[in-house]
């Protein structure tokens, strides 16, 4: 197995990676977007990209949305959760009341901001590629006195030239972000009891009627939903898709037959995967939404039919 | 073949049963209820049964609705429309203003009340058991000056010894009966594009909630209802079944998908027949609940589980 | 206070006017029908009209339901149960196996058919206009040996002259009727926390839609329905009035919003009475629609309008 | 009148702040972030902030839709639609095959991703905190032969010292950015007939039938929404808050009762301003969403209440 990840070496993503069994044995690659990560494995340069879809602060990471949405079809065949950390680091020898710069990407400088405004607050933020790119900045000639960076815990735990100046620097101590395996399509992985499903579903009008018909395909079936995003489609302005996950595994009768549902209302519709759950959570699903169920409407529509 | 029909001879049910081809020539034996016409059926000691179900005054003929929907399995296979055309008769001689009693079934008094209160307005109302019964009882020994009967106007033409001193005096002249024939089951009549499918649907929980489910069935696969009718089960107050017409055939996609919905929510829904309309009049399909987009839909989920 | 109720004396409408307090002592006048009782009070001829609405067996009373929901404008006021029992009378000396004729209200016989089948299965059933009448008549000189009638436990009980052949004849022993008091216009019988409201809407347009859209006037407002029915408006087939009952009152603001919203989509909603349940019954009404939540969000939109 | 807006100068945002009467004469102020834009205008040091709130390719700009949302109130007042065309600079004499470092904003980059893979393949992305920022630093001591940046038209105009390599660069032609004129809670804008309301929803629940009747009270209104985006609340993954444009201004008798129904199912619901929208489109409101009906209903009630 050939991994790729959103580059570089070092991010929170790479942890992720990490989390996968045998991924630590196997070669992986850092990409340096995600889509690069994701047209890696569609030329079949790698097997699978680990990439981040969601943060419980920042939302949905719209590049990754938009990247797996269209071009060649991939599927997503695992996730992973991952407590966000973040330190501030700097060369040794820097204080906190010294730091002038802080250089970072800008999703971890929004989650970090408040912290910032009260600890730091004459020190202005420096865009970064990605917090590790911020860091290793740190350790190059262009280093000035007064700079600093904010990364995740790992940079800062395999770079030990770099000091922590302050740990637990995230405004919201629950921040997760949720990562996705990504691979060509193949075989889903199995059923577990405890899974989700991925859509992304072309507004087919619009108008409101029409996202309402479309959450009544997972209602009317009793499928739940854990994300629900609006995307545009990049046309024009209210012209939207929409990334949603919902519970349950397309081999579940009742998600297979939400699925056909909104092939017709939206034929453009994309199986972005099923996958089992990060935290084995399993759904409660009434009686009459049941694969029992399911197959006894079957039966009994076919026996009314003659078949 | 050999008919039964919601008796007596010379009813509109009757009239109803002459329009079905081959009827005039076959043996046609009249019931004495619709219970009893159905029972019938049931027991193979006729093959087919013409009954009232439902008139665009009165309503529902509850009789028909509850009959049909319990007891072992029935199939409409067809559907009559009649003129409901009301007459008033009586024996030669009696003028208009000498009537003063008028002896006809409850649903055609209940019809002609306006003409009566204007035209006959002393004459008393006495109730028949059909409104056959009602005109020939005028011929009996029991009969009192004054007596005087409403019926069809095929009962008037089949007995010249009755005078018709007033004809079209039901209210609404546009009145119409439609009557079913019912069969045991067996293979379904061939779809013709402009079909009607009746089902009797128990509410599975006491809440409006569950109503709106049912009817979403059918709204959200655009299957257009032309009847709703709501009787009590008999159990207590407030538990109803509904019996519904949909328009389109158990073969048509989209009707098929609903019923299989509608047994998942109540498991006991009942599948009354799927035939042609009277009217021929046909549905306009949206091009995502035809057939193609149903087919569509199917083959694109099997194709994600790899079937 | 004069009442009226649909006669004639002695059956369950009057054992249902008797329960209102005071009625015993007030003066009483049957109606022949119900819809001669309700313009009786139309006129100014009663103060108030006791009539059936609804059989737990036979379903809603049509001539009721219609005649409430045309003409001038009527309200009820009050609702009673009364548990049905029938019994089997005739003439003393007549024995269960002498039974030839049955002569009883449509209702009634449909009510004891079962019954009549097991136990007389040779009688043959007489139309009568009412039950009471049906039996009364055994007093007169048409009377036949053989002939009996089915009747409520009340009119055996006035009439000792006839005999009582077999009680507790009614196929489901369970049967309740439900009536209703009406009178013309007035203030609204106080809200008691366990109220009814009834209105009969007409369908704006001829669609499935259409019943959905009412039905989401009470449900996105948590207000349960307790009876439904369906009833032609006359015009042509398929063209409908619904007739519901909801729980609470006209005073609770989500009644009185779900009341605005029927009469926008459908302005000849008429409004038929908010009035004490019998069973006093409470409904379980969620927070957000409470008076409060009603009242906050009025306010919350007042303050943004500036008012 | 004192204005801040998203700065440095020449962005798009000052263009479209240029486009408000009264603006180019006012005293303009650059602010470094959203956030910083609106506090200014909450703390009273401008009147009004124009930020941007939605690209036709990149989405919602979260930064703006989570400092509105959150914090003491404003409301917007305003909006402009500005079409987004990107240039590439660099210093005078600078060739296309020369270019070896693009700087930008991420969000420009993102949207001329395409064109540089074709035209510029071997140049590398630098992050900047603004696509003005990103060309000014190409007059700076730290600038390196192959530095480019890629802008809006109009830095490159107030800009005479860099050179236009390639004009027109955009991905997607149509591309245009939707910006918001922020300002105190006050007197609402006057109703103009094609208006627009914004709210922010906080979620009630975490299940998809939320999500529904959220919908439902615009819908079963009449009232169309033309954006609807989900944020995360930062508490937990899976929990949103929904910021909406519906069409209407809290004035119109629809927008204002649907507003009365969300503040009932989820009482944060924040109000965002109702102002008239830049392209002037006017909704079509069917006769039984009009104020007409709205008025109707409300006179009916209290009828009924004999109010």
């Amino acid at each position: 197995m050939l991994y790729t990840f959103l580059g570089p070496a070092g991010t929170f993503t790479e942890a992720a990676l990490l989390k996968v069994p045998g991924a630590r044995e196997a070669e992986r690659v850092p990409s340096a977007s995600v889509p690069e990560a994701l047209d890696l494995v569609r030329s079949g340069g790698a097997d699978a990209a680990m990439v981040p879809i969601e943060n419980s602060v920042e939302g949905g990471v719209t590049a990754t949305l938009d990247a797996i949405s269209t071009g060649p079809e991939l599927r997503i065949v695992r996730e992973e959760l991952v407590p966000i950390t973040f330190v501030l680091v700097a060369r040794p020898g820097t204080r906190l009341e010294d730091v002038r710069r802080v250089c970072t990407h800008g999703h971890a400088w929004a989650q970090c901001r408040r912290w910032a405004r009260e600890n730091i607050p004459s020190a202005e933020y420096e865009p970064a590629s990605s917090t590790a790119a911020g860091a290793l900045a740190l350790l190059e000639a262009s280093f000035r006195p007064g700079d600093a960076a904010i990364c995740g815990q790992i940079v800062a735990e395999e770079h030990p030239e770099l000091e922590v100046l302050a740990a637990g620097i995230g405004d919201n101590p629950g921040a997760v972000t949720r990562f996705i395996l990504v691979s060509r399509p193949g075989p889903l992985p199995p059923r577990t009891g405890a899974d989700k499903t991925t859509v992304a579903i072309p507004l087919p009008q619009d108008h409101p009627g029409a996202l309402m018909e479309i959450l009544e395909q997972f209602a009317s079936r009793g499928v739940n939903l854990s994300r629900i995003e609006s995307r545009p489609t990049g046309e024009y302005l209210g012209h939207y898709f929409f990334s949603i996950d919902a519970e349950g595994h397309a081999q579940d009768a009742r998600v297979a037959d939400a699925l056909a549902g909104l092939h017709r209302l939206s034929p453009q519709t994309r199986f972005l995967g099923s996958y089992p759950r990060a935290d084995g959570a399993e759904p409660v699903v009434s009686p009459h939404n049941s694969d029992t169920a399911f197959d006894a409407g079957s039966d009994w529509v076919r026996s009314i039919l003659g078949d």
